[in-house]
């Protein structure tokens, strides 16, 4: 067994058992996205979250060691993503890539958003026209510093 | 002359003369989110648009032609950025791109959020640990149907 | 069991049962072009027409949920395919991939066509020259907005 | 100069003198499509038609030569293209690329649709909910034959 | 079962019978070439081909359904081949590609020599300096054209 | 000037003053098949030939040196062409590959066809169906010995 | 003028005026690591640096305005390095990576070594079997956190 | 069994007895680095370091054998790392590349800091705005000479 | 069972047995490099070669036929190879690869050096400053003819 | 002025002067593999040497800087070479890469051959059957230590 295995336990049994990630969050004590990253193997648990996930998916006991490992983060197969929502995303880093840039160096000077101490929030945005999705990153900054 | 040259004018012209992409913005009229992109080649300017700008930046007549072409976009120079603050970015896109991908479909089902009806909003967020980067985006989901 | 395994057990019976994809559409209610992309696990079934594949297809009773999960998308094994029918289409691409943009940008001003709100007919075009193959394609335009 | 260079040329004038492709094609007497495909350099022009473009872009008359030889085919700068336009349509090919090869063979056999034998007709579709662009493709099947 | 797991076994039972390609040619009573290219997964079979070569390998019943259905055809593991023998053929396409492209035009127009209207013959060319392979290649011209 | 530099002015050359390969062949006193090759950079020509192709083409004294330097070979912009006609090569070498090596060693044994002791030679095969490429390669069987 | 012009011109008059790295450092008033990344297009100087900069390399005026500006990082051209001395480096992080992976984790739970806040010190290491590099890097862990 | 199922037992014994690298490395004698890179299949070990190991991770007898015979070097799935991590070592050799370089030839002369003469140490480095990574790297310098 | 599954068998036995490859090849009665290379999957037994090899790892019988079937070639799972051992040699290619072009060229006029006819031959040299490996190859060398 | 504009320089002198590296390496004093490659901006000249290869190409005077500066290494455009004759290299290490690995390893344990502390001798080997390419390369073996 691997986290990979876990993984794909997880995802099996999802869907297996008509699980919502909202609900999985809500007993995990986490957000929605934390937790939903955490389930498909980018984040490490604590031993209560790894042992609440356990009990929520099926999972076996071993699984909950795994689940506190830090994984080998990534969780695509291909550099550019063939899948048309997760490509969305990247496609807004090439067409804005340069845009976040210039506004983020004419913000704070130069450094990055970092992707680390970052936190992010996604939402419907009701609207006549065609509900939106809306997602709110927040990153802190981390400027580059002389030495 | 073509797109790509009036770009690089235009980035020219930033460092001569010292402006700043907000005060660029204020004067085209959009956000600056938009009119960075749309100076870096990425989007497409009305009649008007073009002559601010090519008045802002001192760029030749012609220039305004280009600048109301549907330019070529993507404005990176390789599949993975080699830029650390965009390469963030794509790492985002790496590590949550399931996530995005598992939440947007628990909440509108198959589709996908768009990237062209698609607006963004780029500020400072005070904080005392140090200040955090916020960024808001909100795309249209656009669902698959059947036929 | 995952997405994949049950394309993979729809393909296998297919070939076992001498099944036509057309007649399989008729069955799921649905266009062959939707209904075949669907059961090579690129669109997502609702209940109904779940139940019908598993039953057309003799599939075990869990891959009717399995169907009706949004499925990672993008059905080929390489960036550039080898298969040459394939190959043809991404041929069209690179070779009229700039004429596209020109003349929808003509049309429509700055945007895409849609690859979501999207539908297709493919059908045999007698030629006494050697029949043809005719694909109708047809894709919502999304205009790219200023903001 | 090569043909990269009367292409450029032809780009360049086009912007400069406000031309639209549509009025380009009739005066050249050949569909849109394919009159844009050639301008940008897919096609092979007559003497004739090359005079024609000659004429309608203001070129050099050396042009004239370079657009009646073969070009090297190919119009994209990435074999992934980062165009959000031009993407879309390599996303179809990834995403029905798999049914288009299943729905072929079944009413063919096996062989291709030529990209050769090939035309194709770009409209304007009127719809209430947001206009389409409808776009007929007819190619030949060539099918593999034993020998 | 699937055609991939057809080509492996005949190519174990061909090992493992010391069959040669000429004598499973002669009883398909098809060309060595196409026959070869057929067994390793890359043409159609008849119904009474696909028999022939069942009982010649002696493969499972179910293998002659797959050989009837058409394979996702290329042969190779990477794009640039890395076998000498295989890379040679490449290599010819590296060093003679705009060779062939220049002499096919300069006889026959804009177009293509068709890989798919084709047909091939390898044979043994006795020479005092030590034998060659002589290939050879016949494709239809397919020519573009204007519409 | 380098190698790259005679090479492009053979071709614009051939454009401005209309010349056939044919033609540039018979007063080199090779091939065409050669002469072609060795005249887009891939072959190397005696103080002769070279003086005959610098009269031919009009080229500066000093290119008839570089035509009698070994080139860099490779004629190639990208691994995988994207012009169709020499796509098409490409085709044959993935489609055909394991064919050639299996009925090469099948008659041969373990070795490879020389791409430098080779000669090709490509002809118009006129059928009334329409006329056909043929391409006849010879290259010398080299077997890998043991030592 | 653009950054990589600077970045050019410095190396060039670098070479020209054989100039140490060290020295150089001494008089911006940094260590000789930040000082020779800057000049070579990695950094960000200020005001003053770049003008002590553009003083010592001789650089036109308004080279100093460029050094101000943040620079497009990434100072290879290619993925996997070809130079032998960089290369090792890269080396290190292919055999080393899930070793520093491993070992930051055990010491300091989720998170990373930031290559922002980050230092670093080249010196010799005086060896009677031969000197050795010394590197020192110092970066600051930024743990993942939950939300 | 191989190297590749040694190192992959070795991980998961680890996560299932709760072992830490550094006190495996304590009883193997050698330094938690060296140690670690060893038991993720980057070196080799001798017959009682691999005694050792194989005790302390409960391996299978023959396991013993494998630690010993050296292994195809490289730990990571892809050229560019996608782990964060680790991506922060490939950034720093992406930015600081050419410093490296630079200083190095400064110092020393053309050749190289060995990768194989090599050794390191990993700290935690102690700050009140936040502990810090501190990686001290000693390698031979190994210079070109002339021959 | 297929080549690459002798050749893992091989590999496996050998460790297991503790054989050396020069043992190996004195009762195969050829040199150790081209007995190494033919045991991991490189070239071609003959009858008799095979019976010994797989005497010697009691392999299978079925194996005795796989190892006289010419193996599909290239050992490295990559294009640029990780392991450093192997890098070197890649890195030699890369550094010297203009070098052994220049200099066989003046010798031997245009061609190669066969990697066909070849045979090579790798020792230790001892040296007081550390021993050396010292490798001696001698490829037939083929003039391109011109026809 | 750069390197590479030094390496062009050399490359077009001794086309134009007809000059042979051997001639050129005997005035430089060292062998010809050596004095190759450094002309082709692979190795470091001393000031000497510098002066004497700028004598001996007529180069500018600045050009004896450069000669000193060490390079940025890697003489070949891409990953894998297209030119024939570099290719059969990259294939010989892409066939006997293993086997370097497996009989260095058997002599001498874990380590490398030296890329660095290495020289080579490249003659021409008489043969009846025809001449051979005879390269021998002597590397130190740096062995991988424990620490």
């Amino acid at each position: 067994m691997n986290r990979n295995d876990v993984t794909e336990m997880i995802i099996e049994a999802k869907v297996r058992k008509g699980l919502k990630w909202e609900a999985v969050a809500e007993r995990v004590g986490q957000s929605k996205e934390w937790t939903t990253a955490a389930c498909l193997g980018q984040m490490t648990l604590t031993e209560q979250q790894a042992a609440t996930v356990v009990e929520i998916f099926g999972l076996p006991p071993e699984a909950a060691r795994w689940l506190q490992v830090v994984p080998y983060k990534g969780s695509l197969p291909t550099a550019v993503p063939t899948d048309p929502l997760i490509y969305r995303f990247y496609e807004l880093v090439s067409v804005y890539g340069t845009t976040f840039k210039e506004l983020i160096h004419e913000e704070f000077g130069d450094g990055i958003m970092s992707a680390i101490d970052f936190r992010m929030d996604l939402q419907r945005e009701a609207d006549p026209k065609g509900d939106r999705v809306s997602i709110t990153m927040s990153g802190k900054f981390l400027p580059y510093k002389t030495y």
